[in-house]
């Protein structure tokens, strides 16, 4: 859990979520027992959610990091790599579904304009398609934007919401499990201030964010070598525009383990050496709680082990008196 | 250029792209020799687009397929990924810049709401906050319906637009060159049906999407040495998820050279074997002009000789007679 | 077989093979049925067997290549690297094992000098230390020639020799099985000239020997990986020094598999590409009969099936019509 | 130079080599400062040479290693593999050439029987052949020792000898310069028992002796990856067979740079990890005294940093007080 030497008794307080009540970010914090009963401040963008955090107004943010259709969330992989300072220290996941509401009153047969965040309505699209085939798309800033738009003004006839809608807005639901994706789960990542790294727990993740030295042929191959020499596995990777001229990437990686593997950290020094430009996002369990793999070529006591035998051939073994003098 | 037998006369005239007229997509329109004078239909998204292609309704369309600050289009790469028979067949590259509009008689001070679509409004955020410190943000679907809304109704006051709109719509320029980055470029390919290949032109690109055989540990590495193994520099890398499964991706990969280049056709082959799934996206002039080099050990006459080797050996080459019978 | 047709009739009738009768190299010609009834040919050396094939005064020649203790046996891998139009035509193993003799009335207190060829020598050194103390030695030419000198001077009290030998020599046996590694095998290969190629059996090996383009740092590993991306494993690799220079190499190469795979074809080719300088030595049935298990991804359909793949994408495949004109 | 603690005054100045006086080994050990006016051994073969160190007889040995023209010594690499605790200490090149001696009153003409060690009538054999093209060979144990018989029998007429052999033995030269390559070579090593290691001069070698982890294919490609990632060049490779059964190897191996430099040590554990048996043979001055380019991405700066860093990233950086409280 994080760290709050730094912060106000109010900050160490308060956890900063992509609001309003009723979000898939909101239904990520509930995951999270050091939060509960804590308070809870919505916010509106990714950069605010972490702008609390760096300033100290939140003790830790919660935000989107990747959707199992839609991909990486852009917003959050940028801003991670370009602000200083930050952690993860844990990783949500949530099934995402959506419903289809509207003003009390209206059928299904009555919806002509659909209001949904622009993602939702990627999500939604078949349903939409098949069973409002003429209907017309206004995009909201969230999704639960787009349902409270409902009862703010009469632009639209319905709206693609969160399953729970209903307990915070005086909607209908016309029909549920819209989705496209019966599947489709958002993975969420709890951010804090640099500190104290989250335990082990031997089902870890570590994320960071490389540059490749130049443009070189083979440079990523070579990159990717770093990870593979010491058998650590990649669970993600993504490539973002560093953003200075086309073609000019870094790569957004996760890695299977924690820092505190052997593994790993030998893999982050290679890679460290490698690269013009790491960041550190941080070490912290798996929602999934998988326990990783580590084949015995590669775990702590073959580190431990030959880092001994390098200091013994260092410092001189002490040999044994001659056979014969 | 795109193969015209099966359209019928008015297909092969036209030309989807992202509308209405002032959006970078038209812009990107304009650099097409063959598209003049033919007709240009404005289309509202990207589905739409490859659906006239798809469907004979249009010769070829124009779509952005990566900015080079929010990074590749996801809907652009998704509809690639699973819509068959479509090949790119030439790369644009259109400046990103943008202006602020409003209507006749606003002024800076006025502005309290901003309409923007999402992207556009990422890319401007810098100057925004720094100029329009209290202003909100209303969504829209695209840059020029934008600037267009502001002339049907008064939600915002002010619209991010591309520079050119004032050509379209009878609005103002409240300040131009809002862009956060001043280098910032969209490309954009024309995506035509599966058929004849551009010819090589000693500039050229291949764009495919790849899957992985398995998630075993290494995979990733494995497929990016089957270019490295044929002196076959990649350029762009870009995971997307399947879709089915979190943790699940296929890669967008643009490659140098032509598929009519030994060494990129004997590198698909590899790739073939190796993954599961291959989806060749075409070869075509890149944007950019800049020639390829290859090493000499890569290039077309390396290809042939070894060839000629090869067969030699299977044949048994004539041999001399005995030196001495 | 070897290919006959530039041999005169007493040429296709000749094997020659590392003399005299009794050596381990007669007990490997032994096991080729093809060379039973015909006229065998004793010479003294590697290079007059080649010699021998060169010409045309037989039609193969059977020599060791690889000892298990030994390892490889420079003077053929270096014959096989220089003089062209060579194949390996077929590979035996013959098990190495060795007898003490003397002449009749010798006993083992008797023996001071111990007549030995080197290799032997190397083989028998610690059962000859362990029971012959203060032994001299007196090298020879060959294992044979160790104990026929036995009956020519008393330069030497014993020899040496294999098994078998007091078959040809009136020589009486002190001690049997006297080799330090009672698993010791030699590897031996039939050579002929280049010609026909043995079918391949499911169990084969292919033989190379390759330089690298440059000694620039990973060399070695990008010529591996030429192997590793078709899935062709390596049972064999050597280095030979070129010998124009210290530190200049060539290497000589074992593959699973036949020429007339597929994976093992293209391969070479990537090799051939690869390396300024590779010598085919022959695709030949392995003396251990294993078969090669090939994973799917890199049998031969998976070639077939992939240029099928290409072809369809260089000539464009047949087009459904467009669904709606 | 060897740590002599344990080794009693006489041991501490002896040096073993092969002899006798007017061996290529002498002119080696000639060549070490360190030697001059100390007690020299002579002996007959490597395994004695090494046993002398073993057992503090001597405080090092001069041992042939590898010849430009023949390759690895077979003998020195496997001792080298299966004895402990022995450390190469300093490595020598010696030209390798060659004189025809006779006793005096001999002519060229008179020449039927030519005595010579192997590996050095190999190294004559074109000479030999064009100008004495009837001659016999009878094989001896050594250069020197080829020489030295023509005065003890006449069962040869002439000798293959190093130059300056007639500074020691009544003999006269019927010919010069005989070696078929006139740039030939071989290297030596001096070892001595595990203990100090030579400081490293930025013109160093590292050689180890390491096996696989099992057949599994690419298992050598993995071993060689641990030293590319680490941006270490290897100046050699060499397999020799572990001899326990047929297709099983170990690699001798040579480095570039020493184990003090950090990338030659992070390459070490990362091979002590992978390989289930690794032998260290020593760090040492190179014979040629070539200077080793390291590029920055992989120098003792590079290691420092990326320590420095992750130690950082550990132990939790300072951070800055919260901007906002």
């Amino acid at each position: 859990m994080p760290d709050s030497a730094n912060l106000t008794p109010a900050a160490a307080e308060t956890y900063s979520y992509l609001g309003p009540a009723g979000t898939f970010t909101e239904a990520a914090l509930k995951q999270v027992p050091a939060a509960a009963g804590k308070s809870w401040r919505s916010v509106n963008n990714v950069g605010e959610a972490l702008d609390d955090v760096v300033t100290g107004r939140s003790v830790a943010a919660m935000i989107a990091i990747e959707n199992s259709v839609e991909g990486g969330v852009s917003a959050t992989q940028d801003a991670l790599a370009s602000i200083p300072n930050l952690r993860i220290v844990g990783e949500y996941l949530v099934p995402v579904n959506f419903v289809l509401v509207a003003r009390p009153g209206t059928t299904l047969a009555d919806v002509k304009v659909v209001n949904a965040h622009p993602v939702a309505y990627g999500q939604t699209h078949l349903w939409l398609d098949a069973n409002l085939p003429s209907h017309g798309h206004l995009p909201a800033t969230s999704n639960v934007a787009a349902a409270a738009s409902l009862l703010a003004s009469d632009l639209a006839d319905a709206a693609v919401a969160p399953p729970g809608i209903t307990d915070h807005h005086d909607l209908v639901v016309l029909a549920e499990a819209i989705g496209d994706n019966p599947n489709a789960v958002t993975r969420f990542v709890l951010v804090s201030r640099a500190a104290a790294l989250p335990a082990p727990t031997g089902s870890d993740k570590t994320s960071i964010i490389a540059e490749l030295p130049d443009d070189t042929s083979g440079r990523l191959l070579e990159m990717l070598e770093q990870f593979a020499t010491r058998g650590v596995n990649m669970s993600l990777i993504e490539s973002r525009p560093i953003g200075d001229a086309l073609g000019r990437y870094r790569f957004v990686i996760d890695l299977d383990g924690h820092i505190l593997d052997e593994r790993v950290a030998d893999a982050l020094l290679g890679l460290k050496r490698f690269s013009p430009r790491v960041t550190f996002l941080g070490s912290y369990p798996r929602a999934d709680k998988l326990a990783i793999s580590v084949i015995p070529r590669y775990d702590n006591d073959a580190f431990v082990d030959a880092r001994a035998w390098l200091r013994g051939l260092l410092t001189g073994e002490p040999l044994p008196p001659p056979a014969r003098p």
